[in-house]
């Protein structure tokens, strides 16, 4: 399938400005990018889709590097409580309700919402995984999926049978449209000899790792005293990390020197901001991790942590905490986020032939509509990407060179029908929960 | 005119949880709420326009409690930069070649932003301040202005007779669509002597003040070693608080005794959490202010320096930075965020009669449609408004009664006019600085 998307301002990589626009035509075919503007070739029998794009900018798809798709049926469901109370008493004993069909409609719910968002691709760790791969393969989005592995759980020993098969089954996708993972969830509910044991799978799998790291200030204290190290260290030294991509969410509590590792050992980091302000987390220090050299990307988390999927607002939130907390309007410009929303995030998932337009990529694309009051006049698009942008800007989404969002509607599910589905099993949740409460 | 807003999930003020929200009917005739719910009586003859709200929630009006609706000409025209550098280097010199024109249509594209995004009412310190009312008029937005004083610029002395007569001219409307303030720039641009004669004039006239205070630790410091007294301090002293209402943006850097201080003194704060971050400034204690009882409202600043007039995300971003730098994910919840971005900007403005659903108040009213993805389920409305809700979710708002967006489209001026009007202005104005600078 060939699509020409025309006359638009494309957000291109420049060797020193990092980003730059350029107005120019882009050319797909087959999934790939085969030309941006003048650099590359389309193939003498192209014959696209042309695409009228005058009046939008048209960018790399944005990239959740961090979410938990299914829990947006919570979302809304216990706000303004601790990480570790919201987890507790009200996310834990709601989850454990959850059913395949509640997690199936939960994840469309929030694929639909990302779709629409203009995000292409997404990083997910939850369970219930093959619910989560049907929806993210029926709705069109490209998705890198893990089962949770709690090492402390009785099922332990069965998750990590049930990651192999999910390997298996839909690990050979070759437009990498599903990846899977293994998902330890954290070194405070994993064993090093657990996350060891995931380690050497993921080299027999060739598969990649997402981890939950250096959340919260009580885990670095738990593993400084279980283990004389901080999380970073910790996960570092048992050599888990040699397992790539080594997907790290969070890493708000890491030093100078966990930095420093994280930049040597190739980690790429989710950066959760508005969870991590939400939750009451902490900061993290995004700046540093950027200028170090880490590969950072921008996460979500759920729906129920952060209120929306939306990663414009992450983009926004990160960079402004980051200049607002030090004093320093400079740091963390608009070209280096829109870079680590797109490009950093595609990286640190392990996707290293997405996340920008150049010839040869995968042909996952945000046009954005420029043409609305705040976006208005347009002195600078990156800086209008950055700091004024949102989902409700979004027209069309290219992932793999299909359209899956056009004129702001998803074209491949019926939206209503996903709302109040997912509404529907919110409400069979909500009675469980009740009934069990009882 | 009757207006019966019907079905909808009414955000009401409530004794201990602040807000609450109850299914019903919302009644308005000639510009008042007459009944809300259960609460309050429609008169005998009363014969309304009839507007389902089934889906959708219906909250007071939001207001921007401080702003320069002109600079969204100047919108992304140099972000990054530092608030000093930013000003003298960048906005100062292309503001020296504004128009009235200009700002007419620069004020009307704002004013469409926010309108579209729900805010019913601005308070905005600009100058061409009649181009600014009839922009705000004409749009049907609520308006309370003032005319920016320079003290130390050679038009101050005519611009508190300008001041004056805007409010002969402008001061005498039975509805307070458009209400006069004087403007004083800052402690740091007016000597002692000429804010004393600011507050004598705004005694005399019977007008509030706007001003900006405390926004930078430069200015600190600066009126530290003038005047041996915090910015806060040196204001109340100079007794120019006892102008009601008093209106003070920003107010970042004020230690416990300037907060105990604004609260006796009842000055109302504008907290602007994205201009305060964006351009360095810092993170204002707003929970400490709310805490100690100060009434505090949002503010967007100019979108020059905030990149979008969005009250949503202002007021995300004021309680997530909070709960995110003091690791306390409990304080300032959802109600309390929503009550300040409503209630407490209204009457931070000096708009004792609006802000609320209540029967006697005004019309201020704004409809949120529900019915998409990223509000979806409903397990909690006011945490889906203050964490997920967005400018884009915004169906209806009323102003006095009168309704001024319907289905997300402005009805009282074209939309498309405003918007290729604003953009050839910004086209004029940087011919002009290109001229100037060669």
């Amino acid at each position: 399938m060939d699509v020409q998307i025309e006359g638009g301002e494309l957000v291109v990589p420049h060797p020193s400005e990092i980003l730059t626009v350029t107005r120019g035509d882009l050319c797909i075919r087959d999934g790939t990018i085969v030309r941006v503007a003048s650099e590359g070739e389309v193939p003498p029998d192209f014959s696209p889709e042309r695409v009228d794009a005058s009046g939008c900018a048209v960018m790399p798809g944005l990239v959740n590097a961090h979410c938990h798709a299914g829990m947006s049926l919570l979302r809304g469901y216990a706000d303004d409580l601790p990480l570790m109370r919201w987890l507790a008493e009200e996310v834990w004993p709601a989850e454990a309700h959850l059913t395949g069909e509640h997690i199936y409609w939960g994840t469309a719910l929030a694929v639909l919402e990302m779709l629409k968002g203009g995000i292409c691709t997404y990083a997910d760790m939850y369970f219930h995984v093959d619910h989560i791969a049907r929806a993210s393969r029926e709705l069109g989005m490209r998705a890198v999926l893990s089962l949770g592995l709690i090492g402390e759980a009785p099922g332990a020993e069965q998750d990590l049978e049930r990651s192999a098969e999910l390997v298996q089954r839909w690990g050979d996708d070759p437009e990498d449209m599903i990846q899977i993972q293994l998902g330890p969830h954290a070194p405070y509910t994993c064993s090093p000899q657990y996350l060891e044991r995931v380690a050497r799978l993921g080299e027999q799998l060739g598969c990649g790792i997402h981890i939950h790291l250096a959340e919260t200030r009580d885990e670095g204290q738990q593993i400084e005293h279980q283990y004389g190290k901080t999380p970073v260290e910790h996960v570092c030294d048992l050599g888990i990390t040699s397992v790539k991509p080594f997907l790290a969410a969070h890493c708000v509590h890491v030093d100078e020197e966990d930095i420093a590792r994280l930049a040597d050992e190739g980690v790429g980091v989710a950066h959760c901001s508005i969870s991590n302000q939400k939750l009451g987390s902490g900061i993290a220090p995004l700046a540093e991790m950027i200028n170090a050299g880490v590969c950072v990307g921008f996460g979500t988390d759920g729906a129920c942590s952060t209120g929306r999927l939306d990663i414009w607002n992450e983009m926004r939130s990160g960079s402004l905490v980051q200049k607002g907390t030090r004093h320093d309007a400079e740091i963390l410009p608009a070209a280096q986020m829109l870079h680590s929303a797109t490009r950093g995030a595609a990286r640190a998932v392990g996707l290293e032939d997405a996340g920008q337009l150049v010839p040869g990529y995968r042909a996952d694309v945000t046009v954005v509509s420029l043409e609305s009051a705040h976006l208005t006049p347009q002195h600078d698009i990156l800086s209008l990407l950055a700091y004024a942008a949102g989902p409700g800007d979004v027209r069309d989404v290219y992932v793999q060179g299909r359209p899956v969002v056009r004129q702001g509607q998803l074209r491949t599910v019926d939206e209503g029908e996903i709302i109040s589905r997912a509404a529907a099993c919110t409400e069979d949740l909500r009675q469980k929960v009740c009934e069990n409460s009882d």
